[in-house]
């Protein structure tokens, strides 16, 4: 999609409603420039909202060129869905971003990565396999992408770091906020030696509900997704679901079981992923094509959706009762519950989600 | 067969070369009692060979009721296979034992037993995961049955007579030899309140060969195996794959990556053992039909046995070199070893294994 400019491509990430799905829909029936042409009844005959349509003809070019100034400043780079630069990888999962912004080395985008994730109070053992395995990893010629959290990611990082392969950050802030502040000189090493990415506008604060969502762009783009310490309601088991539907294959490492940490890992492994002792058990699966690994077909994924869609009022309802409503494990309610926030179906809010009326 | 007296029963126990296979063929075709009054040509006439029917028609029976007496002195009760006392389960195994030598309460044969198992030199963590989980199976009305030794196995026994259901104990030594020596108030206590079991002679001392043949009896009496710890190249992964073979649950509890005692639990688990956190993972299993678990059918079995005959020579040749050869892991190659020992097939020497001439 050569006629689409960036500063379109920045213009329609403004707009709150439209996703990669809709416009893969729109791209069928029109030249995507036309968007910014089309009067607001021509946009509606198309099949999009007024709401929609709405924003497509009162869109603040200013703020979009404040966004363009403020990334070339800041030397991000920005990668819209039909760049030939996009990776592959991430057009296959579902609701990718439309946007990624990029600060660093992009090229990284494109090389075959191992995702390392795992709890934010990881233990002193926890911290170390993910700074050996990322280490041998790198070595071994994969990249590692994780999430600059503290705990595991950053230990993550540091070790490919040290290595000769690089490392991706994929951050719930925009590309150019540090969270956790601690993270700040580990930071400027990945900008330096690595790529930093992000489907959030510059200068986007950290906001909880977009971790959990950046954590498909994790799983995404890798091969595989190790698992090194979490507990069993955490953000690192939505990751591994995401990696479990997005066909990749799941790792994750065994530990005592007295130590609460280990217990996400376990759950796992009950699940199929694989116990995973050392590098060895990782290069033999990645190295395959991933027709073995688990999956869920995406009907599936779809009717789930539908299910928790029903069990979900316009009053806001709780995770815990959702999961007992449908005697599902949290985490799958939890990755269903992004789709839906994805698809402007639902939102989170404090203690909980609503459903969206339709627009 | 009624008409076998225990007399005839240790008669024919004494004779090497005679198994359960052996007898169960020879009662198709005649009485077994008729065995001890049969001329030697008589004896080759129904296919035995000149070996068994010298030893058959030279019984030494002072020798029988040497044993008949000691046995009665140590309150020793011999149960032989076609006793009704004899367990169903110990039947289905390959190479049952002809003769069960129990001292204690035999009707816990006949109980629903777990098996727990492990490393000799266990670490603090695996002697109280033994005894935790015996303790607790126990609660659950399993007997647990082990082999008596150091470490995991003594752990096991004592958490089990510390709860209600009692403990089984399967020892590579004679049933009234104590062995190892720190273990005789564990053995007495086990008398008290639960059975000993040994398929061999009362008075047989501990030799290395004994033990991992014991296993197999481990393993056939339980509904399940759980592996506690335990190194690559141990007793208990040979305790493990004839509970593979025998069609019962293996267990194997997780620990860290960096011990070398949790490599042959982990090993386990990506063989497809059941990864164990607590005592509900096992009782959710054990209580189902076992059509579920793993097994490896009979004949392939057999084949495995002709193969590593045909690697072995006239020379003795050590369990290293029959595992490079057939390229196997050490404990199948240790159990088909064990399979064809059993069967008088090859001989334990020092250093290794001879094949035997037929005789």
């Amino acid at each position: 999609m050569a006629h689409l400019s960036l500063r379109e491509a920045v213009a329609l990430y403004l707009c709150r409603g439209i996703g990669v799905s809709t416009i893969l829909a729109l791209k069928q029936k029109i030249e995507l420039s036309e968007l910014f042409i089309f009067s607001q009844p021509a946009l509606c005959q198309l099949g999009l909202s007024d709401h929609i349509a709405q924003q497509l003809v009162t869109i603040d070019w200013r703020k979009v060129d404040r966004i363009l100034t403020q990334c070339l400043s800041s030397k991000i780079h920005i990668i819209h869905y039909f760049d030939s630069h996009y990776p592959e990888s991430l057009k296959h999962i579902c609701s990718p971003p439309w946007l990624l912004f990029c600060r660093g080395n992009s090229e990284l985008l494109h090389q075959p990565q191992v995702a390392i994730v795992g709890s934010r109070s990881a233990s002193r053992l926890g911290v170390d396999n993910a700074y050996d395995f990322a280490k041998q990893l790198g070595a071994a010629n994969f990249v590692i992408t994780s999430g600059m959290a503290r705990g595991i990611d950053g230990a993550a990082h540091r070790g490919a770091l040290d290595s000769v392969r690089g490392t991706i950050a994929v951050l719930g802030t925009g590309a150019d906020v540090i969270y956790p502040k601690r993270h700040d000189e580990l930071y400027w090493r990945i900008v330096e030696q690595g790529l930093i990415v992000s489907e959030f506008l510059p200068g986007t604060k950290p906001h909880g509900t977009n971790f959990p969502r950046r954590n498909r762009i994790i799983s995404g783009l890798s091969l595989g997704v190790l698992l090194v310490e979490a507990e069993i309601k955490s953000g690192s088991l939505v990751t591994a679901r995401y990696a479990i539907e997005q066909n990749k294959e799941v790792f994750a490492i065994p530990g005592s079981i007295r130590h609460s940490l280990s217990e996400g890992c376990h759950f796992l492994i009950k699940q199929g992923a694989k116990l995973t002792e050392n590098v060895s058990d990782i290069i033999e699966e990645v190295s395959f094509l991933p027709e073995n690994s688990l999956y869920i077909i995406e009907s599936e994924k779809k009717q789930e959706a539908c299910l928790v869609l029903q069990n979900l009022g316009y009053e806001v309802t709780d995770v815990d009762t959702l999961a007992q409503r449908t005697q599902w494990p949290v985490e799958q309610v939890l990755a269903r519950l992004l789709d839906l926030e994805l698809e402007d179906k639902v939102e989170r809010v404090l203690n909980g989600y609503i459903k969206l009326a339709r627009g």
